[in-house]
C-alpha cells in the first residue's frame, strides 16, 4: 500500500504541511494557524488532529503515515532537544518525540527552518544531488544550514549552520539583535543593508537616486532596484554586502567544501547583481580551491520548509 | 585470530608506521625514508615491502591485516583522489587504490594529514569520544581537520578543514604562500606570528625584550616565552593571533557545532597563555552559544598521523 510522509513547517503564525508520496514531491498542501491555542503545547495535539482529517480527506488510512518530518524556528540539537524557541514561547522539550507521542509512534524527526530549507533544495530543488551544501536565507535576518553527507549538521548544541552570527567585523561599534557586535546579520539581512545604505548617504560621498526616498522608507529592494540601474551608492551597498556575505561562504566553503551554496531569503530576489558579485569574491577569497562551489538561487521558496522536512523524514525510513 | 591495521604517515622525508590490534593502540612504530627511491610513485611498492617485512619479523601473517589506513600533505577527496601533493612531487592519482593493489586487494583509506591527526585526536586523544570537532594545526604552516559524526570532511574537492585559507583580514596587503592576501596563515603560523611581531617592533611604540634580539633570529617561541613573563610587545602580538584564531574557530563553531576544538603543532606548546586567549575570543565571537565548544591542546603530537589513519582504517571494517 502507498506510504506517505508528512512535512510540517513550523512558523510564528502559520504551519504549513504537504503529503508527500514516499519519494515523490509534494501531493497536498494546505496551513493551520500556530496561534489557534491556548497553550502553545498543544501545538502537536494541533498537527497531529491536522493530519488525521487530511488523511481522512483524502481517504487514506494512518497505517499509510510513514514518517513526519517538522521544523521550527529554533536550534534543534542532535538528541532532538529544543533549547528554547522564541518565536513560538516554548522550549526545553523534544518535539519529534512529543508529536510521535501524539501519533502513537510514528517516526517523527525536527530540525530548525533554515537547516530544513538546505536539506529541502539538496533533495527537491537548487542543490539537487549535492554531498555537501550550504544555505544562507537572506531575510529580516540572516540564516543558514550546512549539509555534509546529504546530512543536516547541527551539533550537540544545535549550532550548526548558525551563519548569520560569524562576526564579520570585530570593530564594528552597533549591537546585534543577538547583542553581539560584528555579525554577519548585521550587514546582510534585509534590515543590515538598508543600514548600511543609510549610513552610506548620511556621509554624502557618494551619487544617489536613494537621496530622493525619505529615509524611513527605503528598503533593500529599493537599494537592489537602484544599484541595477548603475547608482553608484547602490552598487557600493552590494558591493560591501557581497564581500560580507563571501567572507562567510569562503570558510564555510574551506570547512566543509560544499558543492552548491544556496542562496534564499527575500533579499536574494535581486538576483544576478548579488548573485554574481558573492560569487566574485567567493572565487577570491577560496583562491586555493581549483573548483570553486557553485552560488545557486533556492529554489523552493515558502516550500523549503515542507520539502526539507519531508526529506529529513525520509531518513528514517 | 587478531586482526590489525596499519596506520601510515607519509610525510616529505620521513613515513610513519605503526601496527594497531584492531581496537587498540598501537603496540609497534617503525619508520622509513620517504626518498630512498628513483621515483615517488614507487612509494606504494615501498610502504606494502615495509609491511610485510614487520609482519614477518612479529611473525604475524599478512591475512592478519586488516586494513591499512594513510596520511599525506595534500587533499584528497571524498572520492580518493589525489589532485596534487606538492611535497611529494606527485598527484592525480588514487592514492588508496594504488597501495590496495600492491597489497593484493586490502582494504585501504587516505586522507590529508591535519585531518588524520583530527581524527586520531577524536578517536585517542584530546577530542577523545566528540561527536564533532575542529582541529588546528598551528606550525610552518596552519593546517586543519574538520570531523562530523566522527568522520573527517573532505568533501569532492577535498577542501574541507583548509583553515589556514580562510581570509581573516580582506586588507592585507602581502601575499600569503597560497598567493591570496590575508589568510590566517598569514597571522597564525609560527612565520605569521614572527612577522606580526616585526612590525609590531618597527612601529616602536610598544616596549619589548625583543628589542634585545637580533631581528632575524626571533621565533615564535620567543614571543611566547617574553609574553608568558608580561612583556607589552608580546602580549599584543599574541592577542591580534589570538583574535584572528578565534574568527576562524568561531566560524567553524557556528558552521559544524565542535564540541572540541583542538590546537596543536609547533605554536600550540606555548600553552595557556595562547589558549586561554584563544578561548576568551571564541566565547566572545559565538555569542549565541550558551555552551562554548572546549579549546584543548592536541596530545598525540607527532603519532597523530598514524593514529588518524589508523582511526581512519578502522571504519573501514
Amino acid at each position: 500500500m502507498q506510504k506517505y510522509i508528512v512535512g510540517v513547517d513550523i512558523g510564528g503564525t502559520t504551519i504549513k504541511l504537504a503529503i508527500f508520496p514516499v519519494g515523490e514531491r509534494a501531493t497536498e498542501t494546505w496551513e493551520i494557524k500556530t496561534t489557534d491555542r491556548e497553550h502553545i503545547l498543544e501545538i502537536w495535539k494541533d498537527i497531529a488532529d491536522a493530519i488525521r482529517a487530511k488523511f481522512a480527506e483524502l481517504g487514506y488510512d494512518m497505517t499509510q503515515l510513514a514518517a513526519v518530518g517538522m521544523d521550527l524556528p529554533g536550534p534543534i540539537c542532535d538528541n532532538g532537544y529544543l533549547p528554547w524557541c522564541v518565536n513560538l514561547g516554548m522550549g526545553a522539550c523534544y518535539p519529534a518525540k512529543e508529536l510521535s507521542d501524539v501519533l502513537g509512534g510514528v517516526p517523527v524527526a525536527a530540525c530548525n527552518d533554515a537547516n530544513a530549507a538546505a536539506l529541502g533544495e539538496v533533495y527537491y530543488g537548487a542543490a539537487k544531488g549535492a554531498d555537501n551544501a550550504a544555505l544562507f536565507t537572506l531575510g529580516t535576518g540572516v540564516g543558514g544550514g550546512i549539509i555534509v553527507g546529504g546530512r543536516i549538521v547541527a551539533g550537540n548544541r544545535g549550532i550548526g549552520g548558525e551563519v548569520g552570527h560569524f562576526v564579520v567585523n570585530p570593530d564594528e561599534t552597533e549591537k546585534c539583535n543577538c547583542g553581539n557586535r560584528g555579525c554577519l546579520e548585521q550587514y546582510c539581512s534585509a534590515t543590515g543593508m538598508v543600514r548600511m545604505a543609510k549610513k552610506l548617504l548620511a556621509k554624502g560621498e557618494l551619487k544617489s537616486k536613494l537621496y530622493d526616498l525619505p529615509e524611513d522608507a527605503i528598503t533593500a529592494k529599493d537599494i537592489c532596484d537602484v544599484a541595477k540601474e548603475g547608482d553608484e551608492l547602490g552598487l557600493e551597498v552590494i558591493d560591501i554586502y557581497s564581500k560580507y556575505l563571501a567572507i562567510a561562504a569562503s570558510h564555510i566553503t574551506l570547512t566543509v567544501d560544499p558543492d552548491v551554496i544556496i542562496i534564499g531569503g527575500g533579499v536574494s530576489k535581486a538576483g544576478a547583481i548579488l548573485i554574481d558579485k558573492v560569487a566574485e569574491y567567493v572565487a577570491e577569497y577560496t583562491h586555493i580551491a581549483e573548483k570553486k562551489p557553485a552560488i545557486v538561487l533556492a529554489e523552493l521558496g515558502n516550500d523549503a520548509g515542507t520539502y526539507g522536512s519531508a526529506a529529513l523524514a525520509s531518513q528514517l525510513l
